[in-house]
């Protein structure tokens, strides 16, 4: 790899680039191109540095004193305000708590409530798999309710958007293709046929523009360890459009989102707004985390990430695709800028394998059953240069065969 | 403080105390005599070191290869087996995830599933809050079931305790009064009439020996904050006995309890066990916190942390009561060992007040309304000098009247 001379062309782009600078905040190991930052983002200095403060400061040193004197009370909704210019929701319209699948049971839960008269909740069988899951105890709770799937039940989720449909759940990028949503459109069908929306910004927030308020999403929910770098299973984020605060309700009804929870009173009385979003007392290290990580978005043009973003891709398709004509790689997610996130996938029959033998060259990545190469560009850190070596590497490791060794054919858990 | 002179009695108990030497693994503020580890536990040197490795070695440069390298995948089942012992369970029986409120969520779930002929949830008015809350949301979803409290719709709990109870939840030790509950006894009335129990231990795990199985508790729930010393937030615990895992189902079906979570189909199929009670992606540096905090009970024998827990209790009712005839104190606690968790509350008119100028003088013990001092000894760090001098300064405050100044008064948000 070392060996490989970066193209004119590249180094031009990377001197060109406005956020190059944005990379010094990023923890990177050595002799690593990563492009796994849309499963695990990587650590920043800053989120390590609140966390030292936290736990050999805040806890350490302040002891119980701290719930006050550091404000740990108020971290959810002071990191959902954080998180609101990502996703183009205002402060108070996102709070940090939980876990994606939690939020996904609140935030469908919520829905319902508000539809008492519909008993369908549709999603795309394709959704990352928690979500239908999550989606399934809801059935289970509200009994009369069923879950129908894009996918299975119908080829389009147009076909399921009707006078049944309580709530639609989607993934705003599908986390296997890449492949990006509509979202205006999508939400303005879905509230033609009376029906409310949750997103899935899993896989776009922190990597693309999001408009939750302009584009008029009813609910979204997001995870704070993919492209938000809040460390592994950092807390997740909850939005509820503020047209619904008034008769939002759902079953998670703990102390956290009580309007006072340490008058310590018996019946449950929730906190106005997305307040009651929250259940239990959160890991204060994990939220900390989180806040420092997002220190990394001030003064981050999305715009210019955006376009950063579509340059990685396409520079990693042109240069995949221009060298590789007989090498079984196959494009598997769309061409077209506008309908793609800021992951390319490859298909290829042996995409296990040859994952393997990418990731020890120091190019990880990730393969997703059954056949695809996952590559994920986080515009932050990453350089036009790895990009191009990525892709190198790429096809010299199906030129040279090398993914036909005995060491990469084992089969082994990965998220 | 620094002023008075331990007597020969309390240096005696110190020297013969065969916990002593545990101590040097907490780590403790110059100038505090910390009587709150019941809300929130001080680090432990083990615990910040875990978090260290997780945070700038398996994160920052292990990447997303520390799924698989540094085992993070199998925490939740991992650290559940390091707090069984502790609890009087095997190690399959346990799991941590999630937070308290939402783990009480599950249980009592689980627990109603199994008793759909029933439809009452019984429990303490004097619960710690959020249990309460939670129920109300189990309640909510399941529709004809209804909540009765012992303190509001009974004197008794034995009183509620009939053919109409699916299940009985109630803490083990009161957050308030440290009175302690008999689990054996207990469990046996609840299941003469044909009901399920859970049990909070979130104030009593940590600080006196549980016997989970032995007493025949059906669920459980606690704290990895508290007694555990996990960190603010830390990640919780819930405990199913295995006569149940067979039946075992509750509606927060997230990934983290799928058979086979990382093969990504579309329907939930649980994992055998208290697996399922597993819901999102941990955070994993709460959890590496967790685990090396779970390191400082390794070899400690719990019938001795009992006897130095019920010591130090007694010397400081005995030091408190002994100079403060008329100083407005009355002892909320019950005065029986047996009927006592590790905790010391004292009411007087002016609690409030009172701790704060304890606080300023560096004895942090907590307030609860309306009245009560409450004061919390972890055996595994406090010493008998200390629960003396803490004990003679709530006297000399008392005495002095220092907590009638002024900058007492205020009333500020606490845990």
């Amino acid at each position: 790899m070392n060996a490989l001379q970066i193209p004119d062309f590249v180094r031009a782009q990377d001197a060109a680039d406005p956020l190059r600078g944005r990379r010094a905040q990023f923890i990177l190991p050595e002799g690593v191109i990563y492009l796994d930052g849309n499963s695990l983002g990587p650590a920043t200095y800053a989120g390590l540095a609140a966390l030292e403060q936290a736990s050999h400061g805040e806890w350490a040193q302040g002891l119980i004193r701290s719930w006050n004197d550091a404000a740990w009370v108020s971290l959810g909704q002071r990191l959902g305000a954080q998180i609101a210019p990502l996703i183009g929701a205002a402060a108070d319209e996102v709070v940090v708590a939980d876990s994606t699948s939690i939020n996904c049971y609140k935030a469908l839960h919520a829905a319902c409530a508000m539809r008492p008269e519909r008993s369908v909740i549709v999603a795309e069988a394709g959704s990352f798999p928690t979500d239908l899951y999550m989606a399934e105890g809801v059935v289970a709770n509200l009994r009369d309710h069923r879950l129908r799937l894009e996918g299975r039940d119908a080829e389009s989720i147009d076909d399921l958007i009707n006078e049944h449909a309580a709530v639609v759940l989607v993934n705003h990028v599908d986390y296997r293709t890449g492949r990006l949503r509509d979202m205006a459109a999508l939400n303005a069908r879905i509230h033609a046929a009376g029906a409310l929306s949750v997103w899935d910004l899993s896989h776009s927030a922190g990597a693309l523009p999001v408009h939750l308020a302009a584009d008029g999403a009813d609910f979204a929910i997001g995870c704070g360890y993919k492209y938000l770098n809040g460390g592994p299973g950092a807390p997740a984020y909850i939005y509820a459009a503020r047209r619904h605060h008034a008769g939002l309700q759902q079953p998670l009804s703990g102390w956290w989102g009580h309007a006072r929870p340490f008058d310590f009173v018996p019946e449950y009385e929730p906190i106005t707004g997305v307040g009651r979003l929250q259940v239990g007392t959160p890991s204060v290290l994990a939220m900390r985390t989180l806040e420092g990580a997002l220190s990394v978005w001030d003064g981050v043009d999305l715009a210019q990430l955006r376009g950063k973003s579509l340059a990685l891709a396409k520079l990693f398709i042109d240069t995949a695709e221009g060298a590789s004509t007989d090498l079984g790689l196959r494009l598997a997610s769309p061409r077209v800028d506008a309908e793609r996130g800021s992951q390319v996938s490859f298909s290829h029959p042996d995409a296990y394998p040859v994952m393997q033998a990418l990731i020890e060259r120091g190019i990880i990545g990730d393969f997703r059953a059954p056949d695809l190469l996952r590559f994920g560009f986080a515009p932050l850190y990453l350089s036009y240069s790895e990009v191009w070596l990525a892709a190198q590497t790429l096809i010299d490791v199906l030129r040279s065969g090398l993914w036909r060794q005995e060491r990469f054919a084992r089969r082994a858990a990965a998220t």
